[in-house]
């Protein structure tokens, strides 16, 4: 088989690194060599293993028959879109680790590959190396998921682990993050929750069968959490963690992305670093863990360069994936329930107790008055801590 | 699709429970109904939902076209051996939680699904409602597995956890077990490590691509731990696991079934109770981690639901699945280099002190005296404990 590279970046290079050292072992597992015909990107590579297969005209490799399968690793909605959509259109299948083009276009381009009995796989696009996609697909296949709880941003959980086990504050983390690579200069992706937003996205939309709109995703970053809320975080028990999850109950779905307190009985507790972890609860099979490194050129080019030995054996046969174009309505966000942890001045000790029928209190920070509070509506927290003015609140996550 | 079920058992009754109560989103996924069309027990269910579909003869099942799947839920090698086999080569695909059959002829009755353009599926065997054998098999495609380490026993684990959380002796945690119902009233399938031999088997089969004899994997079960044991482990920040391995150093292929201390660095450590938890470690991927119950009614019926779920989605096409028949040779174990943690009487320091060139302390129980030691092969430590009486000797996982 031959097959394209769209994009010679991290990723797109890794790929093209697997297939060249591990060509013998992809063959007996794809029943075919694989041969990467092409590479596209705007940058020549002189004196690299890639020269030669460097092409700078998307053109060379929509119209060229012997291509049955594009990896497209450019990462962006455009010009990603329309080069998958045409490719697909074309009758070649796409693997992709584009988080942003299968969030915005995924259940389009199933459709489309759908039809031309090709497929568009996309394991990559969360989670990295981490299996999550296929396992939500077919292993999932005769349950019905109930909850997922996802550790899906590895910058995010870098900075938060060195804020929790160094007591770094946020902005001495962030900067370290980005010496090791680990961040962006502009860290606003990662950092604002977006990237995780996409993420959640993406399996709410494979665990709903529907369309999940990322854009109606309510997300809350990481920037506003200090050095005193890790301390409490660490009184308490637990640690804190950027938590994507979408959650059943009955027919409403709600999906969110925040900042959590995990407590040390969760197996999400001890996903430290850049390793990623997702809990998938189904209603048979309990939970489920998956744990890796969600990140990094050579873990996330074994996913896109797995998907192709699928698309390898599966020529001319779609394999059918549940995400239709249909949009899956999200419940108001006001009605989800949590158990929160709140911060205030000592002074409004009294108007909490008035508030609320029963807290908890937390051993405080100097000048504060700090409580635990379970089982209370966004809308009720919002109404009951009317005027009274909120250091920091944080969700506890009960899983 | 009309399947059948062979034995209507703990595990069989779950998968005929799941194909009743989730009929029309397994109707989606499978893209046609699944239709339990017979269920084989020697027993009758007067007044249950079985009770109409239940035959006694395998005969009916076997001679009736319009079976396309059989779902194996009996356990044990025989019948269960003969009766896939003949439904194998009569055309009809197989899903099995058996690790039994699957472990000792796995690699022949794969030869005849492929043959026959029907399929034999297993991931129940393994890990209840965890995706291992899958992931292993698809998502590994373009990757190279080099060592597996897993917790794959419930029994042992819940065990294992009572003794370090709880102080509990083997015999009070073992009796406590029983009492639960996660250990059998002849418990040495489990505390023997068998049952974690033969799933390891099966793992180092896939990741191998060739038939691994669970006969000739040392194995090594728990009863011999102690109380003192577990003490000394939490002194060293570990904790004890039963561990079910493979690796590979360079051509040749460990595995072993032992206990071993495990670092509270590691993602292994926090798999508690009766939760499984399997890492598999690939080239390009890393490390990552599969976690979730191991075992159970509805859990490993899910599991072996999505089997036929997958079978219904490829009628005619054998998805391949790399164990060949091929006896993979194990390396020689008195080879295997290991960390370990020792317990010898006081009286033996100098003797020991003399034995290795460098050995680290570990604060001891009263007349003992407790060190660790590192790379150090099975013989040389064989060799160099000759003539000291060991208390106990257990060795230390570094994953």
């Amino acid at each position: 088989m031959k097959i394209a590279i769209l994009g010679y970046g991290t990723i797109g290079s890794g790929v093209f690194e697997i297939f060249e050292s591990n060509a013998a072992n992809i063959k007996k597992k794809a029943g075919d060599g694989i041969d990467v015909k092409y590479v596209l990107d705007l940058r020549d590579f002189p004196g690299e293993a890639v020269e030669k297969r460097l092409v700078h005209d998307f053109r060379v490799i929509a119209e060229d028959p012997e291509i049955a399968c594009v990896v497209e690793t450019m990462g962006g909605v455009e010009p990603a879109y329309s080069f998958v959509k045409e490719l697909l259109l074309r009758g070649k299948s796409v693997c992709t680790s584009n988080k942003e083009l299968v969030a915005k276009h995924g259940a389009e381009l199933l459709e489309i590959a759908r039809q031309k009995k090709e497929n568009f796989f996309f394991e990559a696009s969360v989670g990295g190396a981490i299996p999550v996609i296929r396992p939500i697909n077919e292993s999932f296949a005769a349950d019905e998921i109930e909850e997922i709880c996802g550790i899906v941003n590895g910058t995010t959980n870098y900075i938060l682990t060195k804020m929790f086990e160094d007591g770094e504050d946020f902005a001495t983390a962030l900067a370290e993050a980005q010496e090791k690579g680990y961040a962006e200069r502009n860290p606003a992706a990662d950092v604002e929750g977006h990237d995780a937003c996409r993420k959640i996205a993406i399996l709410a939309s494979l665990a709903c069968g529907a369309h999940v709109n990322y854009e109606k995703i309510y997300t809350e970053g990481i920037t506003k959490l200090t050095t005193v809320d890790l301390g409490y975080a660490r009184k308490l028990g637990k640690s804190i963690k950027l938590i994507a999850q979408m959650r059943r109950e009955g027919e409403a779905v709600f999906a969110t992305v925040s900042p959590m307190l995990v407590g040390n009985d969760s197996p999400l507790f001890a996903v430290n670093g850049v390793f990623n972890g997702i809990l998938v609860k189904g209603r048979y099979s309990g939970q489920i863990m998956f744990y890796g490194r969600g990140a990094g050129k050579l873990p996330t080019a074994a996913a896109v360069a797995a998907d192709v030995v699928e698309c390898a054996r599966n020529v001319g046969k779609n394999e059918p994936v549940f995400w239709s174009g249909k949009e899956q309505q999200l419940a108001d966000r006001m009605e989800e329930v949590n158990e929160f942890f709140v911060r205030v001045s000592v002074a409004d000790e009294d108007r909490v107790r008035e508030a609320f029928d029963k807290i908890t209190e937390v051993s405080p920070a100097e000048g504060e008055f700090a409580f635990t509070v379970r089982n209370v509506s966004e809308r009720d927290f919002i109404e009951k801590m009317k005027g009274i003015r909120i250091i920091n609140r944080i969700r506890i996550l009960n899983v």
